[in-house]
């Protein structure tokens, strides 16, 4: 099987967009676009042995693959429309392309995301995908909005997909609420519909993907502004209770990454009506405040708290 | 130096695009579009080892991940706007990084290419570059419109990047031709000018990357018609000429692959007035014509003529 016969019986699939004019097959694609939307583009690349385990199952790889690419147009309150995918992989095995292509295929099927084209090389397991969608010309979400005194939220329970993957990385035994940890890892949902909510709304917005306390920080950073986060106000997850110590479940929450939940601001007198209105598939907490001097301070029962280590930096010393 | 100081150091460059409303920096760009013209995409990756040895020197490795991207724009007849990257690379050493975004710098400075977005991971060193540009409404190039009777043309010198390759790893010391054939692989030139041109006018086109007889075989089955390639009207390299022996020199021009070149086709009646009013800054010559059966032939001196490999498949037995 060569690399146009890959493409062809595995990637070389009709969608439904009538705004793919030329799709996968020819040297680039050709789309059509919206007069009045602006254009939003983000690509995310995972790594095996350094973004998911080795022995990860094929569909889940390829529905993460996308997963983390939707989480950051979530962020921007955008619509989803096409992807464009690399795939490096060291054979052409049919089991695992099939499995690939399935989970790819499953998620973006849910959001109408066409494949418009990529590339696939002979290489080590590296897959990036680049995503494009759309957003109203009148706002988008930003990470530098963020004003003293709105409050922080965050979406779902922050800390569950880093438990997870300890989970799949120490084999830990533990039945249902092991299943659904490892679940929350391989197969997160992007919070697309939670993203166009607040896409007008929200003063800031970022998704949460190298752990809470690192990607605040990016978000205040971003905004000129500092913020009081509240370990106490976290939302509690059943399934870490079971399996793991609190302080190891509040690691996982505050610098555990890969959670790829949306972390927001909202001004403070609209923040009750504005969360109240929201057609919400999960939960939103309100975690913490933000303060206008630029640090970032975590406090538990009202005293400063700090961590044991910080969220993940690819290039960070001993990582 | 952690992941953000390396965006923040090297990538995060402005750029003179009024159209780039939100750049690097945030969870995705914001990019307005145009009206009456159509988006062009196309993603292609690099893995050291396989694409370019593991001794190639950065800035090559940067000039080149965006040249191989710029050239299916060229072959779409489309002007580039934008690029996203996406680099995996073992750790962060300044003096690499330092020179790949030169390179990278360098060509998207020379075709107004803004980098907006991209990821930067750890992992083993594979480049992808994602690139979108503009095409008029009205036409654009693709593979699937050659008719029979047309005459096929190719851009450039075919073979000279292919023996380039072969300088770099047979280490043949060859003075000024060696030095030439080899910046020819590892600098190819996007013929974006010669796309643009013949954008209304070729029936058909593509890039060569992987062979020119493979390629003219995937134009040829996407148009659903045949070839005759008359391999004496191939054009001639002084530098091959004086580094190899001249059945060497066939092979890489049908099959070395790396050519970055435009294969286009012309309806007869009309060729020779395209050709004689393009502006060009590389030659192109007729080297065979589109037939109405679906073979793929090479001819010389009128006799049949077989090549001993054929081009480049990451997938294929034995590569």
């Amino acid at each position: 099987m060569g690399e146009f016969d890959i493409i062809a019986r595995y990637f070389a699939r009709q969608s439904g967009r009538g705004d793919v004019l030329l799709g996968v097959g020819d040297d680039a694609a050709v789309l059509d676009t919206h007069a009045g939307r602006k254009l939003v583009v983000a690509m995310d690349t995972v790594v095996e042995g350094v973004h998911f385990p080795v022995e990860t199952d094929a569909a889940d790889i390829g529905y993460r693959a996308l997963a983390v690419n939707l989480s950051d147009l979530a962020a921007m309150g955008a619509e989803p429309a096409w992807m464009t995918l690399s795939l490096s992989l060291s054979r052409a095995n049919e089991q695992w392309l099939d499995g690939f292509a399935s989970g790819l295929f499953e998620l973006a099927d849910e959001y109408n995301v066409a494949l418009v084209g990529g590339d696939t090389v002979r290489g080590p397991l590296v897959i990036t995908v680049q995503i494009a969608g759309w957003v109203e010309s009148d706002a988008w979400l930003t990470r530098s909005g963020a004003k003293p005194g709105d409050l922080l939220f965050v979406s779902g329970i922050p800390g569950e997909a880093a438990a997870g993957l300890a989970v799949i990385q120490r084999r830990i035994l533990g039945g249902e609420p092991a299943a659904f940890l490892t679940h929350r890892f391989l197969r997160p949902r992007p919070r697309i519909e939670l993203g166009r909510q607040l896409r007008t709304v929200a003063t800031a917005a970022m998704d949460v993907s190298d752990g809470l306390l690192t990607d605040l920080k990016k978000l205040c950073a971003a905004s000129g502004v500092g913020a009081q986060l509240n370990v106490d106000l976290l939302p509690e997850s059943a399934a870490m209770r079971e399996l793991f110590e609190a302080d190891d479940g509040l690691q996982y929450a505050l610098a555990g990454g890969d959670d790829y939940e949306l972390l927001f601001t909202l001004p403070a007198d609209r923040a009750a009506a504005v969360v109240s209105s929201l057609q919400l598939q999960q939960r939103v907490t309100q975690i913490g405040v933000i303060t206008a001097d630029t640090d970032v301070v975590c406090l538990r029962n009202g005293q400063p708290f700090r961590i044991k280590r910080a969220g993940y930096d690819h290039f960070a010393a001993g990582q």
